[in-house]
């Protein structure tokens, strides 16, 4: 199985930022422990703080090859999964893109979005989710992949 | 490891309710093959159409003698497994008796709520959830039955 | 042909609340008058303080044996006539109940709901009824009986 | 018992609109049905694609010789059942017009409005109607002559 | 003198949640403070986490015998005291049942509501109740006790 | 001086409209008044339940031979008078036939619109009006009549 | 006859503003024309940029000593022209002082405020007036005079 | 071809108001130009200030006959070019009437309604429109023409 | 126990204001029987129509000498009485002088202002207030004495 | 004559996505269509499905060589074609670039977004847009050519 | 350089309110520190708890004399730096004032009011500014008479 | 002392854009002047149309080599100044960009944004802001520079 995993702005700071609170560990150790968790899965990661890459990336993955030429003839990944962050609650350009594609894509939250500012109660991802998930921590990403293996069995 | 599941209204009629398009199989049904597939887990299931009912529940299971005073005593769930059904769009009381026991309660609902109507897009439930997973169907439960045990590890 | 009349809050009052004002027959003096006027047609009436006793008693009457199993195998009733007072404006339960039962629900109000405060002017209902007759004083229920006499022709 | 029907904008097109779908049968030939079934009311008929329209024939039930002065003297209705079409929600004279008549008039609809797009919510027929009967499809008229003579007994 | 205090959905918790925070006196340990305090005042208390209980409740006391046919004939109180705890926000229901009942009720919160989420800054209470106290803790009880003792001199 | 009264829907029933109350004056009684009042003015006057009627009335009197071509050459009146009636709150047509035309355009109400129903608060005449003239009971109209005289000083 | 015209915030500036756009003739000099033009009427002044100064010349002037002891027992003026200012637009207080006192109190504006700022376009003093009269610069002052007169009458 | 235009209330002030802004070329003027750029399309065309007239003639092009009898049989024109003016924003009865017929109608204003008042930017025409055109000024219509000609490619 | 009670806006009117129905008793009448019945409390008095005024007698209050240097040293009292009147609506001035001094205040009112107009349904005074005790008419203020009362003992 | 056509969003799709519905032709197809179509006008492309592009494609549009250094000194071209997919609803910033430089720019859309999502019905373009064409397929670009061609005449 | 500082409600606290936590410095010692700092500018300084106290400051202060007559003839002021603090989201009044007067009004917040209540999120004052400085602490003082140095130079 | 200055969309046309009116030095001169009038102050700069470049600027800031990697170990600016023109109001990435990070954000604005369209009142900046300085021109920046020094001192 492959999953692909997206993530949108500011996640990338995970291990940075203050981590006397946050730790030190990046969401590429994690991506380790995870990958060790499931040998059977291929896990690829993609992260960027723009929309238009986040689109660009929907895109590749459901048609092999439309940014990226020479992936033409690829396989799709089984899933993905994909965590807007700020984006979740202002991008329509997302939305359509997860619409116009042929692989299922699974919403993710780290925090409970909902314990938050009023701005961040609204997702114009969950409309065009085949999943969501939100507030379990990093461990909301495991919950997605067990979701994918679920589906599959 | 002892977990409660808690279901609201009209969740009763799964399986009675069109069968030609539902299927015939029950939530109990459902239910016996998780716990086939959890051996380790206690599975207990409430339902009730009553929104009090479900307060008393939530009660109950986080100061065990409350409401049925016999059951003093005993021991709490590790975790609670809640589809309020209609009563997360409009229910200020079940999000206050989360808010006041002391044992972790996940939102759970089958259908992604956001592709339905406007009413259904807001939830009591969510700021007093200890996570929320949202449209795998029935096996929405059973991921947030994983998460439980993720959580324990 | 038999009808199912459900009543929701307060409207057990009827007869009792100021007899100097509302005069002093209840509800089942209407009833049976209504019986009177329909002699082949089964009158049967519940009326319930209780949101979630009002969704039982559709489930009930949709799927006879879901609340009260030593009723299964009971025939349905033809129609249902509910005057959900209070919860009309409240009730997303008492909605998703009307649509998953394969009876038809007509709507009533004795008042006309609409020259009252505003928050009577929404209804959860009405988008899941086979029909709405509002403000005709009691004589609302007796329109209701004619319109499923009429559809039965 | 004389009534009088209006029915407002579009609702002339009936039988001519999709034949295939509505039926050819026009609201005249309904009219027929109804007056046959009714053989002692007198059942008189206006339709009118214009607001003022409907104001004026309201003023006429209601004041006789008002608009047409050789009607001076004639006598009012005892009940007019109107369908204001698409003036139901945008129109604030028709409202008033229906405030000014000494005459009740009962609002009615053909289609569950409530199940149609949200400016179909609001009426401002409503509040100024005797009675509301909303979904029946064409019975919707033949209920509200019943109510009509309900009341006269 | 005869009051009747009731309580509304998680009031029935205190005293057993977080009892290093809240202390582990109950509101019975309070009632009887209370009771102690006017000797001349017989203090009814009721709890119930069902809205239709309150409903039920309220009933009871304004009609004896309704809801208990064996109470037929009882006598009123003359003030009844309602913390309606959440249903304060969303119940149509108890509102309806207050303006229905010929006992004066006043309103009570424990906490100060405006100090806390905005959906509870709204009572669909207040505008039925006969007086409003909020925020003076356990205190709000006493203080509505003493309007009743004043309304009478 | 010329002046043009335009009165729109529902004010043709005054003096036929519950003559007990209202009194059996017509505002065709009331002009007579004015214009004895005002020897020196020509007061028109023009009444119409239809919007379209009085966007017509508007450009005739703005363009004279607009609608009715004879017209064409006369001279314009020096003021319009206009109350819109329940059109002031719906009708965006009339907003724009009064800033199409040169001729000064005064709004007037009989009642105060903001002591009657929320929907009457908002008027769609006001910002295209030259002056707002509400709640003198028929002296509204005088009070036009002599800002306009004012004006020509 | 005694008129009392109280002017709100910033009304003082008539003359002194900009004298090369607005002139440089005050407030005070168009009141002398008033008088000249009015001789039989008594026109007092009373111009405040504090809220709670209008709600205390109400007060005086419904009340005479109320604020002033030494004016206990004087007339009460006939009517009152108010212009409020920017405080028509916020003030609840003098929305309360006018509706308690026993003198009819006329709200004018010397601009149409609905061409102006959307926060203009409520009036909290509408709803207590006696009349409104807007937009006709200084004469909407002549015009509240002569309405008084009218009155008398 | 056949296309029927149909102009809104207003539009036919085209010319007539301040020519000397606007130009003293009418639509009719403009009507020929167009007539003349396409020799082989016929255009009719068709004004009315009342919201009903629209209605009307909606009416009769999809059912020859339906308003004026002796059209009974003639043959519906290939697309419709309707710029309702100000009813745009406040019509339902037009929204309706377009739906109720077999003919496509594009939606053109002539100047950028979104550049203008807030209550232009919403139309309820458009929901039920074959297509828009906005902003072109009188070629707005022309290239509706060019659109029916497209289609018929 | 020093208590200062404050009142807002038109309350100075009570006893003026139509005597016939509201009594002809002050306010100060009332002081005295609050005085008589609470001997062993200092009751002092103060009432403005100006916000700024109210704005100024809490500092003083709170850090005596503020506004009235001679004051300098004398004590606080133990807490204040506000009835806001109308500023309660619309005063964030007054709200944030309440948080910024070290005396408790306790939010009254006369009326249940609930049943009144909506935009006295918002208090800008609750969130910052001690307590709240709302519709006990005058026994209101003795309500919050005797609350006092209780927190001290 | 010289046209840049930019695309936002998804555009790039066409022809990849879901070829059974939507066809195997792409943007490019259609593209040498219209070429094929104008041979005298030079048409440009550009698609993204970055908000930031877009932005960066307008600035050199209006002042070539902005960007791209290399660029600077070459012709503006006469008009610009935009479809911006989901950004019409959420982008200020391209708003802004519009209104920023000297090239007249059409809005265009494929489908009627005013029957589809609620989102969808506001634009940020259309304020700052030359012109709108909205809902007739791939078209609407040929619609947009032809009004420049206009333009030009 | 002469300025004038003027501050609204509730500042004349500063340095008295828990100056544990504040400091015991006031207003008066940060002001010397700034006349300290920029000798060549005189400050002058005005404090007040009133809304029309500041009304009546800023008209002294653009029409020397207007006020306090015997000031008649004294300069204006080069600029005003107001924090009107909570009179920010309530005063329509302030806003005329600044509209209303020759000099530039910078307005000042000591805390980022965007960080608060959503009440204060809103200003009046901001539409009326000649520049906005929010959130320095009491630096932003320091900042607007820089920015005022500048403006000179 | 190191500053970072960054400008968000069409800030970049400064200068080329309508030179005519805005002068033709773009912001790179002004940043010479800047860097003149500061001489002891490196100050950089960034300019991006893309809001995930703007993220990304930031986060290099906060954490040197986060971007580029080369970068790591480089030392953070002292203060940012961030001007994210339409992004202002749109983006909820560069607010959480900005709290992420710990180097102190002024957000700037050199026209005054209270002054122009609706949707420009809106900041997400604001909340997440150091210090806001709006509507001094292009010396808005210089303000923030002179903050920064401040805070220094």
């Amino acid at each position: 199985m492959k999953i692909l995993i997206i993530n949108g702005p500011n996640l990338n700071l995970l291990g940075k930022r203050e981590p006397g609170i946050y730790g030190s560990s990046t969401f590429e150790d994690y991506l380790e422990k995870l990958r060790e968790a499931y040998p059977d899965v291929v896990i690829n990661y993609f992260q960027s703080n723009l929309e238009g890459g986040i689109v660009d990336t929907l895109h590749e993955a459901g048609y092999p090859g439309t940014i990226q030429p020479e992936r033409e003839g690829e396989e799709r990944p089984d899933g993905i999964i994909l965590n807007a962050g700020a984006y979740t609650h202002t991008s329509v350009a997302i939305h359509d893109a997860i619409k116009a594609i042929p692989v299922p894509v699974i919403e993710v939250h780290i925090s409970n979005v909902h314990q938050r500012e009023d701005f961040r109660h609204h997702s114009f991802i969950s409309p065009a989710a085949a999943g969501i998930i939100i507030g379990f921590g990093l461990e909301s990403y495991r919950l997605a992949i067990d979701s994918f293996i679920n589906r599959l069995k």
